[in-house]
């Protein structure tokens, strides 16, 4: 049996000293030739040679394991991301070039001691989502070779669904690194524009690309973009984003938007309507709550992405080669690139224009919704049909991925299902998104969807190394949210409880404090508020809520509290210590003593009079 | 002698019943009978009648003035935005239409209570900075007939600075809200882009467009500015702005950027460097530490406007009509616009890429300075000159003002002299930049300038209606600053002060707190602390420190501060409450009373071993 290459496994591994990376090359290219004489899939454009892998699994040597996030970790780069001294073609012979230094992902994923295994085929130039599109062959499905892999992150996908990395770097400017991803029981993560810098990536769409992360688990997919985020000065596309501020991912409770009947399109497969069924049931038994959607001006956003003027950022891209060799060019990549040229400034403009007012349409969503779930992609396809009909089907695959880019929203495929033998028990997905930022609540929700969903990683008979999940890595993936007890007025239902809601606040528990506070009834009101102060003896425990708020909203909240209330630190029943109301003891000495009710709302029952004004 | 027609000064005598919005239109029609007989200077393209400005002016009665912001300001229309009922031009008579309703911002200022006056001359289709490519004539400048007006809100400037109207609506792309605001000694307000929606308003260049102010005061600008901003629904490019975050408007200390010495150009103008030196001059003596700034890539964005994709919206804008009928458009404009359908797609985006380079290669200039401070425009040329020569002069006028749209910048233009008999006594003046939503302290520091330039406002001999300074209208622009004492580690120079600087916090003030508070020296540190608890009897005037920090950085600020520390309310020497450092009384009481030192500096000099850390 092979190994299980999931990272913790493999960390666990070379912690306890039972494996070293110079011993996992080995066996890894061991198994790629043995899959090359199996069954040539048209994964690799350039696999790396053993001396190659050795060279930087030696690099280790002497290293500590677990001082490196990626210490030992074999993972896949698509052609059309450079790895230093190798060439990168983008699936265009004529167009290789070998470029001195690696991107700017590849090099922080080596520094944190990952080893590239190899350059993987695509649809050239990543135009398309079918990965049929190569001089380098038609890159077969890892779990049926008669089916596409999808695309454009075809060998990336396929490498890693085989057990020959344990993850791959695609890129995703319309659905190469989701589509592919479901093809091939993957989870595939489509970060935030800009998240990972595209430095040294050859670019499709500049204003949309991202560098894409195929990954066993959404935990190693977390692993991977905390070692592969940050702004370069060199991409002027790429940024740090702020603190994502949602906690859906974890919550027992949240919100999904799932697309009206109307808007769902299969493209004739039959088992589709009951594997996006069954994949919303696994959301809604996670505490979810679906929210109908209305796809059209997502759709809208799609349909523009296609007639509109981006393919000309493709021409752009590629524009002195294809001016001085057309012919070099895949036909189908040829066809579609060429109309870039065509497309004048006016009417680039007027589309930029459409965009922007589809973007505002779709913006209100995101208040009745932690995340849109929809299929990843409607259907599977062979390879035999896409030859036969490659811009439509190809089309249809992008359905619901074409409009993720353009909306600046972040994305996770997740797998979902096998369908039947009457779809030859191809595997099947949906993609949670959210706008952009969001990557981490997302993956916390993937993996949680993921221990539902199937029992086996990509073609593998490994199952999903999900157990214990990995805590979040907040210094990687700060919450940017502030967690603040109430006791009085804002509590649930009360006055001032809007002043939370309104910040985005969210109720996580209602507990008491240590026995070490005085509650008392201020003066004043309405709204009538009480004061909580420590006291060194004879204290009580008092009832709480903790709340918590995005820390940009904390501030304005702070400064409308009046005297003699303030924010300090509340210790819990637990022993913990939480933000949390606190009340000048002066004020308190002249107020009455209600700390015998252990609360403010029992004390409110007992004074109806008061309660009303509630 | 004309009315003068500032709004304080019109308010005034609203207020005190000594003038009505119909007795002020019959008065301002006939002073623009008067100056059409004295001189035919081409202001307006439709000039409202008696009978249409007194239906406004009827629509008044019975309205209390003190609760109309606007109430009774008459105000001119450039004819590039509609009115209701009046046809717009847009300087094409072929052009014409008849809009049912008004543009939003026309909307909003006739709610206020304004009085629409007119429709005025512009540069055909907002594409000019020189205000002479009018079918309707060269519009002539208010101070010096033989000289341009400035363009392309041209006749926008005239009827201000001439006293017809109290302020006006210009549309401005690359500076026509700015450049005509010099040439006729006005307050020239081109806001943040989408503040103002244009519903209703031509396009030039839908993605830089902005409606703007011209206005006698920056004063009056922010009172026209309130009534005007906020998202419209029908505009997809207007937006609310956050709080603008920043006093520099308003502060005694504030950096602002010069251009390097080899950055500035004055096209021949001999005056040009003594009045901007003097323009210096005056910012230093407000306060201001100038600040050298490479303006390259600023000047470089600019050249991308003029040489970039850019034209093909004002193609886009009037496609339909431009392809019918060109021969119905200005030979200039035309030769212009028509660039626009010879520009491709792939083009298109080179210099979406190009810009975004250049946007990141001068955002760090901000980090270092409040606003930039540059010439309005290099020089005043005659209209003569303009005729003979009508592109390159066109050009040089933009040189300062091309870059700010495209960097989605706000700008106020400010009157700051007057040049010799050797350019005419032409007006001069510079204008003051920054980042999107700063138009408060901007304007602000406007006020603050115009205060020590210029004796007269616009061509009138009314002096700047600058006393009493109206305070800034906090409700319309919320700064989002809050106010913290700080008491100990975070008093400048100690320990902990770097949490303070670290969130763009500023010193406001060094003072005291009322005698009313306990200062004891907590265990525990470094860092050393102490705290500060409100007692009934007995207590101490406490030495503090006030910042100011934006409040979406105070949350985080808050959530780091330990037990038994908090945020609550500190009274202040003067009786006024902020926000301060709190103690729990129940830490004071078994810490050390440092009271009399009157303060933690006190303390710590009396404590050496302690100082040491800090």
């Amino acid at each position: 049996m092979r190994l299980d290459l999931s990272i913790p496994a493999l960390r666990a591994r070379y912690l306890d000293g039972s494996l070293t990376p110079r011993q996992l090359v080995a066996q890894l290219h061991a198994q790629m030739l043995a899959e090359d004489a199996a069954l040539e899939r048209h994964i690799w454009i350039r696999r790396l040679t053993l001396e190659e892998m050795q060279a930087y699994a030696s690099a280790l040597d002497g290293r500590d394991p677990a001082t490196l996030p990626l210490y030992g970790i074999p993972f896949a780069i698509k052609d059309n991301i450079d790895l230093g001294g190798i060439p990168t073609t983008a699936a265009c012979p004529d167009y290789a070039y070998t470029p001195e230094v690696s991107a700017t992902v590849v090099q922080r994923l080596i520094a944190a001691g990952a080893i590239p295994v190899g350059k993987t085929n695509l649809d050239q130039f990543a135009t398309g989502l079918v990965g049929v599109r190569s001089p380098y062959g038609a890159c077969k499905n890892s779990l049926h070779p008669d089916y596409i892999s999808g695309g454009s992150s075809a060998g990336s996908a396929v490498s890693v669904a085989l057990g020959l990395a344990s993850f791959s770097l695609g890129t995703d400017t319309a659905g190469s690194g989701r589509v592919p991803a479901m093809l091939n029981n993957l989870v595939g993560l489509k970060p935030s524009v800009g998240r990972i810098p595209a430095t040294g990536v050859v670019p499709a769409c500049r204003t949309l690309d991202v560098v894409s992360v195929f990954a066993l688990t959404a935990g190693d997919a977390a692993t991977v973009l905390a070692a592969a985020q940050g702004q370069d000065p060199l991409d002027v596309y790429s940024r740090n984003l702020p603190p994502h501020g949602h906690n859906f991912g974890a919550a027992s409770s949240f919100r999904f938007g799932v697309p009206r009947e109307a808007d769902l399109e299969f493209h004739g497969n039959p088992e589709g309507p009951a594997q996006f069924a069954q994949a919303v049931a696994h959301l809604v038994a996670l505490g979810g709550t679906p929210v109908e959607v209305d796809l059209r001006p997502f759709r809208a956003v799609a349909t523009l992405l296609y007639e509109g003027p981006w393919v000309a950022e493709r021409y752009q891209a590629i524009r002195a080669f294809i001016e001085a060799t057309p012919e070099a060019l895949h036909p189908v990549t040829r066809a579609i690139t060429e109309k870039g040229i065509q497309i004048s400034a006016p009417d680039t403009f007027a589309a930029l224009y459409k965009l922007k007012e589809l973007q505002q349409q779709t913006l209100p969503v995101w208040n009745d919704i932690d995340c849109l779930v929809t299929p990843t992609a409607s259907t599977a396809y062979t390879i035999a049909a896409v030859q036969a009909d490659p811009i439509r089907l190809n089309s249809n695959l992008g359905h619901y991925t074409n409009f993720v880019n353009l909306l600046d929203l972040a994305a996770v495929a997740v797998p979902t299902g096998f369908m039947t033998e009457a779809m030859n028990h191809m595997p099947w997905g949906v993609t949670l998104v959210a706008p952009a930022g969001q990557d981490l609540p997302l993956l916390s929700l993937a993996a949680r969807l993921h221990t539902r969903t199937v029992p086996t990683v990509g073609a593998t008979s490994h199952a999903p190394h999900l157990q214990p999940a990995a805590a979040p890595d907040t210094a990687a993936f700060p919450s940017g949210l502030v967690r603040v007890a109430v006791c009085g007025a804002h509590l649930s239902g009360l006055p001032l409880n809007g002043q939370l809601t309104q910040r985005s606040a969210r109720l996580l528990q209602t507990t008491f404090s240590a026995p070490c506070y005085k509650l008392v009834a201020l003066p004043g009101g309405p709204p009538y508020r009480p004061g909580m102060v420590r006291v060194a003896k004879g204290g009580a425990a008092i009832e709480l809520e903790v709340w918590e708020m995005p820390a940009t909203a904390f501030g304005s909240f702070v400064a409308g509290i009046p005297a003699p209330l303030g924010i300090g630190s509340i210790e819990l029943a637990d022993a913990s210590t939480v933000l949390g109301f606190v009340c000048e003891a002066v004020a308190a000495e002249q107020a009455q003593d209600i700390s015998h009710f252990g609360g403010w709302r029992a004390y409110l029952r007992s004074h109806d009079h008061l309660a009303v004004s509630a």
